[in-house]
């Protein structure tokens, strides 16, 4: 047992109750009514940064939430930096009543701890803390330069945090970025995604009448916001789930066949995956395989729609407005300003005549982004996932979006590693999230092993 | 100015302050949260109904909210026995931010009372309330048999009253039965509705998954329970707005052509139709005209749509479940129960493979139903109007549904004569619902004349 380890044995029990005031924080970001509850967490987060021996801790203000920013730059000139990324931000935890304990009550249940934001990105992120506190009260010091940003608004939109990359690119200059906000490949197999979807997202409404409007009296003649909505909406995929955007695939590159080939090494079933996801039937058509179209293709998702009477009972009431909400995730050459301009056009021509069409708002949009295999930090984090997990550990690709990632590459002009420690299966942005207690122990060992030996990889 | 117009005017202040004291009590029986307010409003209704004379008044059990009774049975054995109808529930009130004045505190403005409930049906059945009132106060009694019902699930389903009226059909053998629940043909057109549309009603879920799914890990291969309801409700309406459920009018009769002659003699315009509910066009197709399309032809309409997150910013989530309400109005031969077998067959057959379809509930019932033109209560009901509005009354057809009217026919034996005064601009069921102080006034005028006439033209 190393002095590292030794010393994380003996704080387990202090570290999960620290874990565990973090997880009861409801920092809600896309929700008003959380703004305390952001303050509130932001402020957690800074003093947990100062406790565990950073540097020039502070609040920094974006002009929305806060990041939180630490720094430990005694390593030299001839030691790598490397900025730490994390989010203290977490997805609303609605429908409440899928909870099987309270959202913002961690609970743990057969090896993992249970609550919102657990596995995004709460605890992944305080793999990092541990092992940073780790390290500097072994050592009293860290062999690489480290500068931490955790920023509160990665649910919401990356507006601010770009104008702040880029307004601080001087205090945050870099050799690489780490990002904790990511996720293994799967359980018990150590690994690293090459690259990230990116997004593009907009709401829509639509209306068809200056009222709502009875049934009985104008049905037949009065037009129905609700059927015009479907109607529009059901032009967007074909029958097999592929994007009917016109134009959509256009920017879309094919890989490499030895990327392809690396992935059957990766444990993979078809059948594993449709089981686990509930459902009678994948969708997306037979040209590429389910992993090329998870990963490597893009996609086109409603993630809300509604409009009139959802109460009990009935009202016969014709809707004069209905609500969309929807996103695309982009790869390769897609960037998401072009994308949502075909996406808005495809809308524009097949809107019903009698709808009149708003776009309600862009609410966010990533470039998509894929890492340099020949990294000096890849080598040096697949080393430290060896030591962390005990086996060799793997390259993949990974389907969502990490905003931050194509930021730091255009601000800071960095590369950034994707170093967490959740799983696809831990229910990210879904009731009942959760986060292993075998990823939390391995995860900080990880980022210890890491932060150790990235100095002599350089 | 007859003793019934002087009793009238010196209780003008008095009855409307009962009028908005009825208005004040949300008696909303779609939504279990008033199930109290509907208590409270049975017994505010049996109140007024001993104050203004009737007989026998009480609360009657149905299994469900209870119906109101009354009765004044001392006309002799010669005259007419009426079965009066109205109804104490209204709809749900929401979206509330959508009513200028709260809808539960009644205000007046431009010769208007806004409330709910206020046209739907508190307003005219108070007229009916009224009438009585008067003719008792001034006459010491009525000239005809009275037996008045207000039940309290109209806006919900007719199971109870169905029931009720099955197992006291003794009790309220009649006539006639006149029904409040009805509305003039326009403002300041005393006019009588001939005919009904029937209505079937259904719930609906599909679900896709186990689970809600996040759509950069899943994107792109988990089927989205929206994408697949969008696709299923498009098919349900051709892209004019006819119902392309298979079979759906076959059962409805061509209109005679003497019917639709006489109907130009009504005041009309498309245009202002299409002004008045604010739409850039109206839906049906052009091979019917669009009297035709409102009074005599079959609707399928969407009344509510929900699915995924839809709350203020963004949720990534690919839902697992969505669901529908939908409604259609029948007409002529048309039956509630086939009519929904249709919908059903027609939805199974479209529903896309990846998602499971549940049918959760078939909400509500109601055969069409035409009333005979040589009824002798139709022609004292159109020499009232005369007398309540100063000119003569025409014959139109009703697109809306009652219920009661049928039921009365199936279980009573009884024709119905739809004596309302609310005007189809009134805002039932939507927001900024109102009812005319001049119908309020000349409706109870003219069933002071109804009531008075009656048993001559018998």
């Amino acid at each position: 047992m190393t002095r590292y380890d030794a010393y994380l044995a003996e704080s387990a029990t202090r570290h999960r109750d620290e874990l565990f005031a973090y997880l009861r924080i409801p920092s809600v970001s896309t929700l008003p009514e959380h703004a305390d509850d952001i303050q509130r967490c932001a402020e957690w987060v800074s003093g947990q940064v100062e406790a565990i021996g950073l540097r020039d801790v502070r609040l920094m203000e974006t002009g929305g939430n806060p990041i939180v920013y630490g720094e430990w730059l005694e390593a030299g000139d001839a030691a790598p930096t490397l900025l730490l990324y994390g989010h203290y931000d977490v997805q609303p935890a609605e429908p409440f009543e899928l909870w099987d304990t309270p959202p913002f009550e961690p609970a743990v249940r057969d090896g993992r701890i249970y609550a919102r934001g657990s596995t995004d990105n709460k605890g992944p992120l305080f793999t990092y803390l541990k092992a940073l506190e780790t390290i500097l009260a072994v050592d009293g010091r860290l062999p690489c330069n480290v500068k931490l940003i955790v920023e509160g608004e990665e649910e919401l939109r990356a507006d601010h945090l770009d104008t702040f990359l880029h307004e601080h690119r001087e205090l945050l200059a870099c050799d690489a970025c780490i990002i904790s906000d990511s996720a293994l490949y799967g359980e018990d197999v150590p690994s690293i995604a090459l690259s990230l979807r990116g997004m593009a997202a907009l709401e829509l409404r639509l209306e068809t009448a200056a009222t709502d409007l009875h049934s009985g009296m104008y049905g037949g003649v009065a037009p129905n916001a609700l059927h015009a909505l479907v109607r529009l909406l059901a032009t967007l995929r074909d029958e097999e789930g592929r994007v009917a955007v016109e134009g959509f695939y256009d920017a879309v590159r094919p890989l490499p066949a030895e990327e392809t080939a690396e992935w059957s090494r990766l444990p993979f079933s078809e059948d594993a995956l449709q089981r686990e996801i509930g459902a009678s039937k994948l969708i997306g058509g037979n040209e590429h395989t389910v992993l090329e179209r998870m990963w490597a293709r893009p996609t086109l998702d409603l993630h809300g729609v509604w409009g009139g009477f959802q109460g009990d009972g009935l009202k016969t009431v014709i809707p004069r407005e209905a609500h969309a909400k929807l996103s695309c995730r982009l790869v390769a050459d897609q960037e998401p300003e072009p994308i949502l301009e075909l996406v808005k056009a495809h809308l524009e021509r097949h809107c019903p005549p009698e709808a009149t069409l708003t776009f309600e708002s862009e609410l966010a949009g990533a470039s998509p982004m894929t890492m340099p295999r020949d990294s000096p930090f890849l080598a040096a984090a697949r080393e430290a996932l060896t030591v962390g997990y005990g086996k060799e550990a793997l390259l993949f690709r990974s389907g969502w979006s990490v905003p931050v990632a194509a930021l730091v590459k255009d601000r800071l002009g960095t590369d950034s590693l994707l170093l967490g420690f959740g799983l696809p299966t831990d229910g990210a942005h879904a009731p009942n999230e959760h986060f292993d207690l075998a990823n939390l122990e391995r995860g900080t060992r990880t980022m210890v092993a890491f932060l150790t030996s990235v100095n002599g990889r350089h």
